[in-house]
């Protein structure tokens, strides 16, 4: 939505109407979306706008505390929280109220989210968040079953030039840790990995140094870097953060060998929670994440999430999705005079047309569905073009 | 949603999980519901769940300042409000950001809404609401709309047995002023009707009491309360909205000469903002509301209500509606068995399956197919019935 001077001065920063016909394609494509969870197994959820803040904010939830708004509840005197994302909403859900439930259990998800500020790439403050969550399996064929999930319901909606990026923000850690380095070491050598910064790599890396500089480089499509990571000689330790992207690279060719993957070795930024194998979801040209998601542990507690259920899901963002969908064409809109029948006004709607009926009438029917905003109208029993 | 206990533990009354099969339910009912207004000319429109409190709370969304949660906003240093109600909302886009659209402006929302209590008939303090406004005609012939289309939604969404409850929130103050009550009279009177207590509206009615005490039992079938209000000597003032009350009912059988309609000449509770016809919409046999409408001012400034354009719309409950609408039938599950290519897969669910895949070798894939909540399974290229 461009923002408008109106807009601004009504409603607060980052909040915004959307408006015809943007409202409409929005809606239409979280239904495609949904839609096609459900064909792949996955039963919608829609948990509440608002919790008890100790449980939304516990496990998972914890990250995005300071995001979250809080509201006095006058009924139990408890503080709850406004959500700032589903995905431990869908969590909680999966291990409390359906715990009984068959594994792999398969959920999916749409609803509105809020959060307290906005960043500078994304300044909005409420979201809508479409995604799926699969909750159980622990093998390589959930990691891919998800990522091919988002892959086609996103090409279903129309985006086009999608790429999917894998990574796993758990191995630098691993690397690091299995070749003995110290925490504050392990700090900085992040911060050198996040500013892709080879040279300062090399010298904080120390005996890390050459492995997390190849790892770095090695960075790109995903079969060169996984050629350049199968000869690495990783620490014992990160063997099953490399086992399990090849198992999902090979799983993801053999569904999909058209699909644009690449693989970041050092990635871990906007995966906090992510216990292995995650993705981030591009589509070429268009400036931001469509979605992202990975593994994680669903239904921990605090401080021990290792604890909690294998799991793995997505979440995509409707606002930059939008920028990498086509809009649907309108329907077409004809003017139905005053007077007419509501059974002749019905019998256009079926046969698809948006019928826009006069409430008075008018001098010049014509024009006066030309200022309605149609493209035709009904006289004489037919419908015709306007000129 | 039926309450648990473990739900009650979890989540702060009044507030629910919506698990499947309701949350697909209801996603569906929302989309026919908003299909069916796009059709009649309603474009869609998606007003931001939190807004300035001096925004929200004015005009005719000051009668939910109560019902209302306020946030501090961090980055303007004012107290914003959580809608509790989206009916202000269309009202203030309408006449902001669409003031120099064509009128009437025909718009229809669906959204949640949260309130600080819950009531004793409805202790929910979230709720989806879907509605349309149309904003700008005077027309009897858009009261019809909005009840015909109503009528119309509810019914394509599967609502049997509906009715459509008119009444003039404005017709008693006006026939009590024609005749010369004072305010304080007026109270008492309208205590005693909202009793129906025909003994203390004679009592405290002065010269009013006859005539309300006749309109009072004319409420009913609206043919025959029209009979009895066309004969009745009504005050001047009063004579609009009988004309009104009239002009609208022969609009809708003109078009509905089968619907279910009643009028009720004395009641006004939960009408506080509407300023002329009104309407309540019933299922038999269902309790509760499906949904409610009318007259209103779109636009005024506390105080200034009338200034506002004229409009009317409704707003429906999804909660008390979905128990007036039958499931859907659930579509078939089939089990595919790990190892089955993608593209076999995708070829069921093109032909209308909800496909359930293997993520693993599965002992006996007929056990596995049946603890998954499948009816089939996939088995040698064939699709087979689990006996």
């Amino acid at each position: 939505m461009p923002a408008d001077p109106l807009s601004s001065a009504l409603l607060p920063a980052g909040l915004h109407d959307v408006l015809p016909p943007e409202a409409a394609h929005e809606a239409a494509a979280v239904e495609r979306l949904l839609a096609d969870f459900t064909a792949h197994g996955y039963q919608r959820v829609k948990p509440p706008l608002v919790e008890f803040e100790d449980n939304l904010l516990s496990g998972s939830g914890a990250a995005m505390a300071k995001q979250t708004f809080r509201l006095m509840d006058p009924l139990s005197q408890r503080m709850m929280a406004v959500r700032a994302d589903i995905t431990p909403q869908i969590a909680r859900i999966a291990t409390t109220r359906l715990k009984n439930e068959s594994r792999p259990l398969r959920l999916c998800y749409s609803g509105q989210v809020l959060r307290v500020k906005g960043s500078q790439l994304r300044p909005e403050r409420q979201f809508t968040q479409v995604g799926v969550e699969l909750i159980g399996p622990l093998e390589a064929e959930a990691d891919a079953e998800v990522i091919l999930l988002a892959a086609h319901a996103l090409e279903g909606v129309g985006v086009q030039h999608l790429s999917v990026d894998l990574c796993v923000p758990t191995m630098v850690p691993l690397v690091c840790r299995g070749l003995g380095l110290a925490e504050e070491e392990m700090a900085r050598l992040r911060a050198a990995l996040d500013r892709k910064d080879a040279a300062a790599v090399a010298a904080v890396g120390g005996p890390a140094a050459a492995l997390l500089q190849t790892l770095m480089t090695a960075s790109g499509p995903a079969e060169r870097a996984m050629q350049v990571l199968a000869s690495l000689p990783l620490p014992e330790e990160a063997e099953k953060d490399r086992r399990r992207l090849t198992d999902a690279l090979r799983l993801l060719r053999a569904a999909r060998p058209d699909l644009v993957i690449t693989v970041d070795l050092v990635e871990h930024r906007g995966f906090e929670y992510q216990t292995g194998l995650s993705f981030t979801l591009f589509a070429r040209d268009v400036r931001g994440e469509l979605g992202a998601g990975g593994r994680y542990r669903a239904g921990g507690r605090a401080g021990e999430e290792e604890q909690g259920e294998p799991a793995t899901g997505f979440t995509l963002y409707m606002d930059t999705l939008l920028r990498a969908v086509p809009a649907p064409a309108a329907k077409k809109r004809v003017y139905v005079p005053h007077g007419t029948s509501w059974a002749a006004a019905g019998k256009l709607r079926a046969e698809g047309w948006v019928t826009v009926v006069g409430l008075a009438p008018a001098a010049d029917p014509a024009e006066e569905a030309r200022r309605l905003g149609c493209g035709h109208r009904l006289a004489d029993g037919a419908v015709t073009a306007l000129e």
